[in-house]
């Protein structure tokens, strides 16, 4: 199953010419959901050449506006757009407080806007053979991360031992794989004698504004991709813990307690070049990415390879003929 | 005295690709006014190479998301960079409503925000030699537009008057033109004897979202730049008036009747091509402008000629170099 995850907005705070404030787009099988919705995300969907998708779950990790200041609109638009599926909202203690400020901008009998307060360690979300839940970050305000976590998957099919047993390759080899058992002469041939041990689920960690904290590095045990927050740098580590927030170090240091496979920063200054950000990472943990906005990183199952990143540009937006709702755009040169 | 438009939302309802939803800022000498701050403003100000102006006053036309979701996010932008001069921010009833809402978004001890709720007639905020007010507009909610009124400019100066009544041609010219007299000879010389009748200041209206009224052509009379929206084309006339818009063909009607000298048309839907707006709107009325994003016009005197448009990225933007802080951005490659 294909999990692509859009980086829509990649800026701290304020944006700039070039990032937005905070959203990232998943993209799993025919799942859509959207991570944080700040201030100008109905359009970066558009000029992410997605179109604008109709995400099935919008999952908020704290209720600053640069976070959330994206939201009225978008479910503005969704009704103008004859939107009727219900849209879910999550979000920390705060949320159903914000969305009682901003309904009547976002008013809407097409479709019923369903709002989630969860707390840390919840199930929120329940999608085709995975889940979304909480996870505590600490930012100074009612805050969450979220996790996306795969169910386990089947182990890995021994077609030698399964020769070795006399199944004959072919349809008897499906069965087997889906779970059924087999007679084989004078012997049942069950999954447990051609099936390893169950493999874990991708696991995609957004951690929204966190200083480093341990439940992130609980959380983020094993995961395959941990989307950090870098504000700062090292050398202004005092107006990170001042603001809690993480510096591309400590960001780093997470990733490498946690032992992800793959760190992706986000949430970044104009301070700072971004090759700055990575260079300071990357003396505490190899891995590490920092996406433009609009770049895609394609999460594979493990032992497919590690998570890579398609900038924006070089070849069509991954997801953009699947996604429901293209970009309606016809604006052309007066 | 300079006096520039920047059209930084030109969309209806809904942002498209190029368009973002409404706000238009206006640069006349040092001053700096933005009319309605739709979802994205402050991005948009990044974009169009102006820099993030520090407007003194904003002037809301309605309470609607598109019109105002972008102001939590330009006020509290304007607080991380340390801004300190008050802002004031001008709208219909509503207004004081809207800002309690999203007030704990925005809270800043940085500066203050001072809200007006005016009523139309109401001269609104005073400018050196030109003043804001607020005219009535039909929208279904209150609303109002705004129309940016300089004060009456001294009479044109007649030199050949001043030299046969034995004025000497420079300094004592200026004396006269300034209002002074002079003595020359046995009589006294004063500005009535050499300066035409006074002249009109510069007026240009920007009617937010309305349906085509009686109230906007008594506003607009005899203006300069009328800016009125054009969400509809008539053949969806109907829908026009269900939601209280006008066509294109009425804006014309209105710019028509009310003699102003250039119509520019915005708040256009991605239903129709620009280029089929303008050229319904030309059927009823021929001076109208249909800007693009970034675009910028420039509103001369009356006797030094017609308002053009000057079309983005043709040369640098005018103002970039005098908008008070410019942009931050150092966002260099990664």
């Amino acid at each position: 199953m294909d999990l692509w995850i859009t980086f829509l907005g990649t800026a701290a705070s304020v944006p700039s010419r070039a990032r937005g404030t905070s959203a990232t787009f998943v993209a799993r099988g025919g799942a859509r959901l959207l991570i944080d919705c700040g201030e100008g995300t109905q359009r970066q969907f558009l000029r992410s050449g997605l179109g604008l998708a109709d995400v099935d779950a919008i999952f908020i990790t704290h209720l600053h506006g640069d976070h959330v200041l994206g939201l009225p609109g978008l479910v503005k638009t969704y009704a103008l757009r004859g939107r009727t599926k219900p849209l879910h909202i999550y979000g920390p203690a705060g949320l159903n407080r914000f969305l009682g400020w901003v309904e009547p901008l976002m008013r809407t009998n097409a479709f019923r806007v369903v709002a989630h307060e969860v707390k840390p360690g919840q199930d929120a979300h329940r999608l085709d053979g995975a889940r979304v839940e909480a996870f505590a970050t600490e930012h100074g305000v009612p805050s969450v991360g979220w996790a996306l976590v795969e169910d386990d998957r089947p182990g890995a099919f021994d077609a030698d031992a399964a020769r070795a047993l006399g199944v004959t390759p072919g349809p008897d080899f499906g069965v087997l794989q889906r779970g059924g058992t087999l007679e084989v002469g004078d012997r049942v041939v069950s999954p447990a004698d051609v099936m390893g041990p169950p493999r874990r689920g991708r696991r995609v960690l957004f951690t929204g504004d966190t200083q480093p904290c341990a439940q992130t590095v609980l959380a983020a045990e094993g995961a395959d991709v941990l989307v950090h927050e870098a504000t700062f740098l090292a050398a202004d580590a005092g107006r990170a813990r001042e603001t809690r927030h993480s510096t591309a170090a400590e960001a780093a240091e997470v990733a490498a307690r946690a032992g992800v496979r793959t760190l992706v920063l986000t949430h970044l200054s104009g301070r700072y070049p971004p090759r700055d950000v990575k260079r300071e990472a990357q003396g505490a943990f190899p891995e590490v990415l920092v996406p433009r906005d609009f770049d895609q990183l394609e999460v594979p199952f493990p032992e497919r390879g590690q998570a890579a990143l398609r900038r924006h540009g070089d070849a069509p937006p991954a997801g953009a003929a699947v996604a429901p709702g293209g970009d309606p755009e016809r604006d052309g040169e007066e």
